[in-house]
């Protein structure tokens, strides 16, 4: 299921810019799909995109209304329910990422089964996926990993679908969670799929494809994280890796919501998702660069940083926001 | 949620002996439970306990009606409903082991609801769980794990658990599929929980526990299963296992349902799982013991085989069901 761009971008009365990071993310990756935003009073985020109304979007031609902030408490306010109606009586479809279900709220759900608009819940799969077979299928596939959860994975693959488009590849970014799937228009928050068909439904994600087709899979938290290890291993055996780039938080006191737990190094990421990926794919060149996330570093050492990884570990390292990603897209067409 | 027993076993119009193979679990394994069996015309299976009218049975203080047969195609016939709407009548609760929910009968829910009883659609997990936190907790726990699914790791768990009973030893079964949860009485089918929380129901299966006592949880497929490796995972980082004992099935062609995939050895499948481990629980002793399914080879070559798995690989081995697994519970209590 294609969401339908141009989009709309409604951030209602998010608190701060941090509330609005889904429509954030949007707008950064996909500016040529998002025809504005839309704010209600009290509204402490900005898209940098033009405020438009509904009935403005609607005669631009826009198609869906983006739901990219989180709501306060998980309730929809009324004046949320007000605005989700008018997008559907004009024409629009409605995607969210929030937890709650859009297609929970009766006015809502009852108001687009009535006029045949969609309803994008897209943290909630809504198809059945098969049993993974494990079986190889032409067409490439990277898999971004990490040392942890919220480090750049998504970040890093949509650099990287970037750069290489850029240089005229065939590469497709392929949506894993919320936020990817609206920068996407498509994809599975695997991390909401029932466990037996996490495997199969990434299958389903990135599917044969032609030899010259690099399918850039966003990741989601490390094999070796407690909590989500068994979804990052179907990750990986689903999407039967021919190369990973493995994403690093350098300043992380401990993993994330894991107080006590010190993040795990470079080196043993590397081997556990190395081990992981060769399940299914035997050929697997293994992770093939690293993305640091400097964010929270001044620049010098940040770059000091990025050199010393390279040296480290003998691979092409960068900042995907600071320094861009070309070196790794430069081993990328050395090892294929 | 514990099932309350006595159980009678209803194993319909079972076309054989293996379309009532979890009923059959349940007799071998809980036959103290089992106040004897409900068939209709036409069954082709025996679980060799008495024959019992519902009415017979709830005159002896039955609990429980237990569906322990694979339905035909998925369907409930309308001589399964009649029986079931009985059974509730004369004061049992429904346990299920199918993929179907009794709960999706309209009359059979409806009939439970009006009269407060309790149907357990155990392959369907109805508690929410929470994320799992990876922290230590006291108590000991060991984990079945294996080269394939459908090996034998239920019941070398049960095993496990038998022996170290009757030596005394304070142990408890932990169940994590259907046939197991029926066995038990509680449990959770893993393989049904959404991915994000199945490390946390693990947890909250085998919680913290007195120092001395052993949790013996069933385990599910591989980590090197390229379909459900990410829910073998997830059990192997809750379950934090102290111990595990690795089965193996010699003469299976390939991996189960992956024509052309070949079984891991066993050398392999202890590292992958051993490393699994060590993310929970640093200190774990890894792979203690060899459980060797054994039922489709003669008695002398099963008995050969066995000692030449302890020899290459320093455990002991058993065959649980041929030989009992008292020498790895001698190895257990040596190491712990």
């Amino acid at each position: 299921v294609q969401i339908r761009n141009p989009y709309l971008l409604f951030i209602g009365d998010a608190s701060d810019q941090l509330a609005a990071k889904t429509a954030d993310g949007v707008a950064q990756w996909r500016r040529d799909w998002c025809a504005g935003q839309l704010r209600l009073p009290g509204c402490k985020a900005d898209l940098g995109l033009p405020d438009k109304t509904l009935e403005q979007a609607a005669a631009e031609g826009v198609k869906t209304l983006i739901i990219g902030v989180a709501n306060r408490g998980g309730k929809f306010s009324p004046n949320w329910v007000e605005t989700l109606v008018k997008a559907l009586e004009l024409g629009m479809d409605i995607a969210s990422g929030l937890h709650n279900k859009v297609q929970d709220i009766p006015e809502v759900a009852e108001k687009a089964r009535q006029l045949g608009r969609q309803i994008h819940d897209v943290r909630h799969p809504t198809q059945a996926f098969e049993i993974a077979n494990g079986v190889r299928r032409p067409g490439r596939r990277l898999l971004t990993v990490g040392t942890d959860c919220s480090v750049g994975k998504m970040f890093t693959a949509l650099a990287l679908e970037k750069e290489m488009r850029g240089r005229g590849m065939n590469a497709d970014f392929r949506a894993t969670g919320q936020t990817g799937i609206l920068i996407a228009g498509s994809g599975v928050s695997v991390d909401a799929v029932v466990s037996d068909f996490v495997a199969g439904a990434v299958e389903w994600l990135c599917p044969a494809n032609t030899p010259d087709h690099w399918d850039i899979v966003e990741g989601q938290a490390s094999v070796l994280h407690p909590s989500y290890g068994g979804v990052t291993l179907a990750l990986c055996h689903g999407s039967q890796p021919d190369a990973m780039v493995c994403v690093h938080e350098p300043t992380r006191p401990h993993m994330r919501g894991l107080p006590g737990r010190p993040v795990p190094g470079i080196r043993d990421t590397i081997a556990a998702h190395e081990a992981a990926a060769r399940v299914t794919n035997p050929d697997t060149k293994g992770v093939i660069g690293l993305a640091i996330n400097t964010h929270a570093m001044p620049e010098a050492e940040a770059l000091a940083y990025i050199r010393r990884m390279e040296d480290e570990h003998g691979l092409p390292a960068c900042d995907p926001l600071r320094t861009g990603c070309a070196n790794i897209i430069d081993r990328l067409n050395t090892l294929f």
